[in-house]
């Protein structure tokens, strides 16, 4: 069960003018489930992203690509469960295609002004022709207040849908931002089965466009991991739709940029931290910060280790503190010069361990106190400098792995 | 259940003269069960070994290592199961010396002739007291036919004992090589929770000791994944007793060498191999074959990324050719410039993927035949180059989560 996540409430997600969204049922991995998606944007919308850095990139990531550097200006974006359309070679990229274009003869726009995206299982052909007999019906259900629908439509083995939304006032004039996000198993940066939708209807130029995704990307998705799997087909978008009176942001030491870059961050690390507590299997929700490093870099790498190792999660997820496991894991991050008598290691409050060793003050029933509990900080402090990071993981349970083994069944 | 190994016979596990093992059960961890060894080597014995390069790396680690360094010459090692003494900070390293120096007391030697090793739970104080009670019993049980009582006392959540003999003849003269080692979880290279000891009655010189048991090691304990955690306590060390009529060895290019080369790293490949097939809940034996590279690194990099995926491991798990997966984990191994249409993908003899897709000829009934199996070869067919790398894996199962869920209960 999620750790500490609710479904949304459908009355609180805010629409963000300018965007529609259409859900249908498009039986493309099961019957009777809400599985394809398309948002479309008004004219004008601006559109930036980050998307995976597997080299087996999926077709719709390519053809997304693709489209972004067009001059036109996206109007669509089309979204698939059931199917990654990876691993797929040139066929999956004519999937790709024939879906946007099906969709652009629909909305009356280019082929090259919608982005794909696909998520699911990988290697198999797209059932392309049951997406675009799907693609009228998302068509005739378009409405701004879809936002709820349209996170369940997003999901695979997700069991909690994930949304938010959010208002900040700039100069006077309230802004909205939505995002959606999915994602449960292969989470790891850079980026995971992940797919994330964040719009707000304020005006940003294209290059702060960019420079605020992968700002927000950078403090969210890419600091979680769920078993270190790093998918194909991950995605993170960013829309503007410019539909509000607040002029358009244009410099990036303003401070209407820096209120919507801190508010679009922060709804990226609910959606991110969403996906640890819908983690696959999940049992406990795990915040592992690495402070005193010489840069963020090294802290992030350490994060990693621990945050990554099935020794550690299969520990936590037995509420055993067998807290060894953690300074192991420090010891083979790879810092060649670490120093491990001048770290220390806390559980929450309880410092574990100093000197290299277990701490005189340390006691088993702390320890054991602080494993109970379903929301764990483990926080590192190296002592050789002032960078920090934080990244997010979950326990590994038998769950995980009854999960990942009858995912195609 | 261990994957195709079964229990070592006692009658063929051929003694090393000049060798001779001693048994107790010193009640470390558990009562009534073998966790205490001590090796004697005659006098002259050479000894080399590579260790853990776990930062974290255990008292015992660093004391073997300072031993090593002296000019004396080794003439006993003393290995405790059920506490590692890692993670014990400067305690732990008198503990270490502690035990060196019982030991040397009862055999008339100076403690730093002693290589001591420690495997077991994390960050509790080693039971120092209990080993040096021990120790007499060990050295009362002393004989040259122990090796197979000696692998059985080296194990922790190993099912199965590890053990081989060799004999290879060289200039007419019948040289002997038995190994053993433990190791079934926090497996992954430079190395593991893994402890290995190979014994020869040959003599070699001591800078040659050295480069086989490290060539030894690169070509079967640096090529096998558990779980991808690295130990803070692994060691492979490499005796030789110089015990029959054949001359010194001390000449690498000889044919000598060479027959002694091949024989110690075929004995470590079936170790090496024998961890994997008794991995930690292991049900399939996974060999994964990456040739075709521009150097071994990158071949043995797309190798770890498949043979550390959870994805990967739990599809093998449910004997589920969902074999994007490791397209997948081929995508994100860190190969920047990596051409995924050049490569192929075979599962035994069935060609799965070529041209980034799944190959034309490929049917799921064979792919679902080869998954049926309990050892199964992934083999990656790069097509840049002429470097190649095999690497051991297993598959990851409930049983794993639940063995270290409950390790220290």
């Amino acid at each position: 069960m999620p750790v500490n996540l609710t479904s949304p409430v459908a009355a609180r997600l805010l629409p963000v003018a300018g965007v529609f969204l259409g859900i249908t049922e498009a039986n493309i991995k099961r019957e009777k489930r809400k599985d394809l998606l398309v948002m479309q944007l008004s004219e004008g919308s601006r559109v930036a992203g980050v998307f995976t850095q597997n080299r087996f990139c999926a077709a719709p990531v390519i053809v997304a690509r693709e489209h972004l550097a067009q001059p036109d200006g996206i109007r669509a974006l089309v979204i698939n469960t059931g199917n990654a359309n990876a691993g797929t070679g040139e066929q999956g990229m004519r999937d790709a295609r024939t879906t946007c274009a099906a969709l652009a003869g629909l909305l009356g726009c280019k082929a090259s002004q919608i982005l794909p995206f696909s998520t699911g299982v990988i290697m198999e052909p797209l059932p392309v022709g049951k997406i675009a007999a799907g693609l009228p019906g998302c068509v005739a259900n378009m409405r701004a207040d879809n936002w709820f629908d349209a996170a369940h439509a997003i999901m695979t083995t997700d069991i909690v849908a994930k949304a938010i939304s959010k208002q900040v006032i700039i100069d006077g004039v309230t802004i909205t931002i939505t995002g959606i996000a999915k994602g449960s198993g292969m989470i790891h940066p850079n980026m995971a089965t992940m797919l994330g939708y964040i719009a707000t209807d304020a005006a940003i130029a294209q290059p702060l466009l960019q420079q605020m995704v992968g700002a927000a990307a950078n403090r969210s998705f890419n600091c979680i991991t769920v078993d270190g799997d790093t998918s194909t087909n991950d995605a993170l978008m960013l829309i503007a739709t410019g539909q509000t009176a607040l002029p358009e942001v244009n410099d990036a030491n303003g401070t209407a940029f820096t209120a919507l870059q801190a508010a679009v961050t922060e709804v990226a690390i609910y959606l991110a931290q969403a996906i640890v507590r819908d983690g696959e299997g999940a049992t406990k929700f795990i915040s592992v910060q690495v402070g005193g490093g010489r840069n963020e870099a090294e802290c992030k790498q350490i994060g990693y280790a621990i945050a990554r190792s099935p020794l550690v999660k299969t520990a936590f997820f037995a509420s055993d503190p067998n807290l060894g496991r953690i300074l192991a894991a420090i010891g083979y991050a790879g810092i060649d010069d670490l120093d491990i008598a001048a770290l220390k290691l806390y559980l929450d409050d309880v410092l574990v361990s100093e000197d290299g060793g277990r701490a005189a003050s340390y006691r088993e029933e702390d320890g054991q106190r602080v494993m109970g509990q379903s929301d764990i900080t483990i926080r590192v402090v190296l002592n050789r400098g002032a960078a920090l990071a934080t990244l997010w993981t979950c326990d590994f349970s038998y769950d995980y792995v009854k999960i990942n083994a009858s995912y195609r069944s």
